[in-house]
């Protein structure tokens, strides 16, 4: 069975990674929300970074059969769910907590599963970006082949920098 | 080193399949362009089915390691190069034979490497939608793991409606 | 004489049934604005499910000839009353009290008419979806077709919905 | 039952107005294809002026209960059924003898109508337009109120116009 | 007076020039048309190369006060006139001789001035653009500062390899 | 050497005239931002109306060389500085405070240079319209042909109406 996971990993964190692991019987796919946003504090990373990133957890978690696909907002959620079938290989069930996504899958027909979060107090992107904006420890929080692909590219730096000016 | 190879992959084919295993060495990137197109005749398949056309090739040639992104249009040629950077990995060099393509990534900065073509008279997109349309045999132009696919969600059913009404 | 009445509709209410009144001399056309908007706590309802609503309304009002045209935003005021009068059919004044309007259709050379208002303390698009959200009566709000409309498509349920989520 | 009719309408004519009286049991949904386009020879009338074709048609049919929308373009088929379904009141099959329409609404559930046509040589909005650009007698082939209403509107003129520069 | 000049300028020929002295009296406003596309046989200059070789010819003409405004293109031609009104500084009049230019700014109530038109079968941009392509002498069609400009940026070699793959 | 400008010019002020001064060994090009954005407070003039001021203000400066480019938003900051690029002129570096200007020119391989600010506390648009709109003396931080320009046009009294309804 497929399941199918909607965010907008940035970044990527132990959050997502629990999911994944919850959910090890499932070939998943992660769909990319968002993909042309990048360079703002809510959305610092491109798609293609993001794209890397998940990659690189996969890699971490040895996890050998999954999908990656960035899908740009359309601003219109009556169509959202069909957009996002659109580009998304076939998939059987949806995996959100998110009730807007829960509300648009169910209605197109598909099952959507809640599932228990992990340390959500921290586990959040936008705790994440604080705490590296904040110079505070965040590399725990995310898988390490995470961490290094963010400090490789600079992203540190960058999300300090659009911390200043959003 | 990756490289990007941008298609429309409507379908994947044995001369794309000739391409994977003349640079084996290098880690892939498929952009599936056009990824807002579908249910055409010059594109009948979703970027999602195409997602998955390429990952089935994949799985056949024993790739391990490839990245496939879709990439819708933006019909502005003075910034794709830039739009597809913005959605695929970094990538070390850009595999195409279209000079349009090789203009606009050269023009960016990227390498861009030509290749000799596999059996161009017969494995091309068009070709093997208009032998489907004519219920001539079409297999064969394909890796199998791709013409299964195609069978299985009636992508020939389909091609032959749409050849009708284009 | 033809007047263009612009809104959003979320949902028709007794203080839009009040104006159709003091206009009844008139052929009115409902302009449905952000008509690609749906499922948000500010726009809950698809531009279908409004042109219904509208309908159902003058059904009730025994109003026999009218027009009703979803009309999706342009993001651009510079253009917008050329949009309009683009996508609906010709008419003679604008009846508006938004100042926004009022200005974008003065500058195009057609007449706004300001009204009173009826009951603006309750009768208002934001007021009458909160009381939803808070399990208050809201039905002597709109017209009865309205109310039955709304329940009829589980529309209570998924304003509640929405109003947790944004 | 409702049913959708989705047509361009450049201009509303007798093949039209047939399929309207066979399916009078049913209260129509008429779905203005191309909404942004006009002033080519191909979409010579604005959305608003087909809209009141359309409505000038029903007024000589005595048809009491229908529903007319503009309907923009969004040029990718794998969504369009949804968007259509967005933008109009719900309705429970369509009319249509276009292969792709009929394709893109039974994958989306819905039961696709096909009927037999009317004079087909000539009730088609192209040799209508060729009618008209070529000074020919064109006014039989549309309702009277239609005709009526091109003429008011300078139609005619436009028309030919727009022959002379596509 | 102020005299609103749309066209495509790819590129900025003899003709052009020809209206320019025929206009002297007048403040010129230049509205390069599709200015988004570039990088086609038939639009390859960017709208920034377009605005210098618009800028440089009116240097070697001596022209000092003039406007010079890339439009992108909105494909509504219903709104046409506004959009480009929206973008340019304002105007009492538009010179064309293409009929929908005319059609679409007469409807807005300007002024339309038709013009007679210089060597029209060589000062063409297809026709220029055509020339490159085939190695013909084509700098006596454009003003001089524009053919170096052309060179300067590798236009010929541009428009010849663009001329192959279209 | 050729220096870029962006900014939005709501309206142009003191400030830029002190830049357009620091830099006057250079050609400048004013890209001017949120080109589709018009009649809100934070943007009431449109692009044509910002194209003139900014003209007006180097023919009282007498500037003799400059270039002006309205440059609508795309919303996708990892292609921007790409879609600024394409719609301007060529030039050799860019003049900003702005750290996300910065950032993303700096990423294309363009040289940014900060200036020293004129006069902050009053010589930004905000400040400058928020004086409009309380009826309180701007004219004195704009050059004096900017003030006659927006009088002339019935700016102040646009911002005074739009202030009210934003």
């Amino acid at each position: 069975m497929r399941a199918l996971i909607i965010g907008r990993f940035q970044p990527f964190h132990n959050g997502h990674a629990f999911l994944v692991k919850k959910f090890k019987e499932n070939e998943l796919i992660f769909a990319i929300g968002s993909a042309y946003e990048s360079y703002t504090f809510e959305n610092p990373f491109t798609a293609g970074e993001r794209y890397e990133m998940i990659y690189e957890a996969m890699l971490e978690m040895q996890i050998k059969k999954f999908f990656i696909v960035p899908v740009p907002d359309i601003n219109r959620y009556g169509v959202y769910a069909k957009h996002v079938e659109d580009l998304v290989p076939s998939f059987d069930f949806v995996i959100s907590n998110n009730k807007l996504i829960k509300e648009l899958f169910i209605r197109e027909g598909y099952e959507v599963r809640e599932t228990e979060l992990f340390n959500r107090k921290e586990c959040q992107g936008k705790v994440i970006r604080r705490k590296i904006a904040n110079n505070e420890p965040w590399e725990h929080l995310v898988p390490s082949r995470v961490a290094n692909f963010i400090k490789k590219i600079g992203g540190e730096e960058r999300i300090r920098k659009l911390s200043n000016f959003f």
